[in-house]
């Protein structure tokens, strides 16, 4: 730190992101990436992209708006685009936060919550899951503040229903409540078809996990119009020209090759299912996961030591060495091949610890 | 506005980026881009990222930090990147500004100043420029707070010498003087060799004008490794993957195609003298630039006049309906091609208005 660091950020404890090791090829099972190539298409139009970086990107992103607009049925002012999701989710604690309007969220989620709280010095106060993972939702209800919620949670996996969520909402409907859907399409319900009926609802998606463009940086929001004329004012207030023209040419390309983004999901839900099953049969107990991740334990080893072991091995998983979670793994889907291997590797690491 | 949006942001006024206008094909001079195109080898490895994108970027964008820093004789710990140099600017107000530290700048000049420091409720400054549009120095050095100056100047083009800018730094050790290099590789001097002897020094620099990389969004700062670790520390609180493949990609292409880039300098500050003397000759007056844009007046013709008469006829330029510079456009300094179509248009105007 530098004696020029505003006090304002002396205590700020940055996210930390999963390892991106570079000394060694591993199975990378740990950052809950696609083991599929983006599409074809977006790969096209990002190189085509490529040929005039000289001009700016439009601020608007018209093109890409409307693509989405017409896939999901929203309309143009219902979305805002952001560098990944991550951003928006910053924007939406900026926004939509204050001393009076506190941020709420699970203990157990997505990590990056109580870091943009802080960044933002926003006050925030985090539910315990219940002993099953899954969510309280009636404290929920009862607490004041804007909630954040991924749905699917991470890591555990568990998803709410849509029926679960509309309660929420109409609980306290003077409360943004924010659906962080990064996980939302290998198996579970999306919020969208309700943004017009919930003028607090936002729901947050992100392009790096079901549409294999975690590299391109490309998150969206969508909601009702003056939610989002809120995320444009920051927006515009930090960084109009926040989405790249590759990336953008890209997920337009990817919008347009929907079938090969499904026939993705059904694979990494075919490949969860098949891994599940044949980590009960060793002894893995689990937690009943809708994402491209399983969330494991072993009631002999410890979450340290299968992560250690499988790096070892040369594949990595995810470990949080954190209060109720540190006996688990958070382990992400791949293809076949990659399941196939985690299990072979699993296997020895049983033997070899038991 | 939404009924939720923090009342902190209630009188948040975005930036306004120039008219990127998708209705008609216009010679663009209104957003100082490049006239050539990206590199051939940038192109060529942003197409290769585009393969990978199902993996997330490395955050920590070790390949194009060491590839700069061979480039310009810094170490790797005196580099942050960012998405455009507006993201660092940003970050720039947000950590070494606040209650106790205003942000001081000159009256005249890039816009987003003042909107960083609004968005991020920090009290400033705006120190009026002298009447010849150069920035009173003495006045910054008396003054307490963190400076920010583009060097060049916005709209002006006027440069400081580096002396300058060490007198500056000199004035008050115990503060942050940001240099906004944007527009440095057209005949101004850069303040990077200062770093290792001034601590209180961050330069910013960005791809978009000289390297002709404006869509890909790559900005970077430079200082002291503890001014460069607070920077980092604001980056991983808020978005750690904040640069995307395809640009990371791009960047380390065009940093290992320098002659490509001095070569396009040159022609720019060439076409920058013969569209200025062609401009003098039809009686224009304007300040002396060192970036790629002129700022003109003509005696007889408004600012606003000449610019909706150029749009007219297809040629965009920008204007800026403000106090002190509401006589004067500014040119961006385009091609040979552009600036004869540029200097014929103008002809015609001057006919048609005198």
């Amino acid at each position: 730190m530098s004696r020029f660091f505003s006090k304002k950020y002396s205590g700020l404890v940055p996210y930390t992101p999963g390892e991106q090791p570079k000394e060694r090829k591993y199975i990378k099972l740990n950052t809950n990436e696609s083991p599929f190539p983006p599409s074809e298409l977006a790969q096209k139009m990002a190189a085509e992209a490529a040929k005039r970086l000289m001009l700016y990107p439009d601020p608007d992103c018209r093109e890409l708006t409307a693509t989405l607009s017409e896939l999901i049925g929203v309309s143009s002012d219902e979305i805002v685009w952001t560098n990944g999701s991550d951003d928006v989710l910053n924007f939406a604690f900026m926004a939509f936060c204050d001393d009076e309007q506190p941020a709420i969220f699970p203990d157990i989620t997505y990590g990056f919550y109580s870091v943009f709280a802080e960044a933002n010095r926003i006050p925030y106060e985090m539910i315990p899951l219940n002993e099953d993972f899954t969510i309280p939702l009636d404290v929920f209800k009862q607490k004041k503040g804007t909630v954040f919620i991924a749905n699917p949670n991470a890591p555990t996996g568990i998803a709410l229903t849509v029926k679960e969520i509309e309660e929420l909402l109409q609980s306290d409907p003077d409360r943004v409540v924010v659906i962080d859907e990064a996980y939302v399409d290998f198996g579970a319900e999306s919020c969208i078809p309700l943004i017009r009926q919930y003028d607090n609802l936002l729901v947050t998606q992100t392009f790096s996990k079901s549409r294999s463009m975690a590299g391109a940086r490309l998150g969206f929001a969508v909601g009702s119009k003056d939610l989002i004329a809120d995320l444009h004012t920051i927006r515009y207030a930090t960084n109009p020209y926040n989405i790249n023209s590759m990336t953008m040419a890209a997920g337009i390309g990817v919008l347009q090759d929907e079938a090969y983004t499904w026939k993705n999901c059904v694979s990494i839900i075919e490949n969860r299912g098949f891994a599940s099953e044949e980590l009960k049969k060793m002894g893995f107990e689990m937690t009943p996961s809708m994402a491209n991740f399983i969330f494991v334990k072993h009631p002999e080893i410890s979450g340290e030591a299968l992560y250690t072991s499988l790096k070892e091995k040369g594949i990595l998983v995810r470990y949080f060495n954190k209060p109720r979670i540190s006996e688990y793994c958070r382990i992400t889907i791949g293809s076949r091949e990659e399941m196939n291997e985690l299990l072979k590797q699993i296997q020895i690491v049983l033997e070899e610890l038991l």
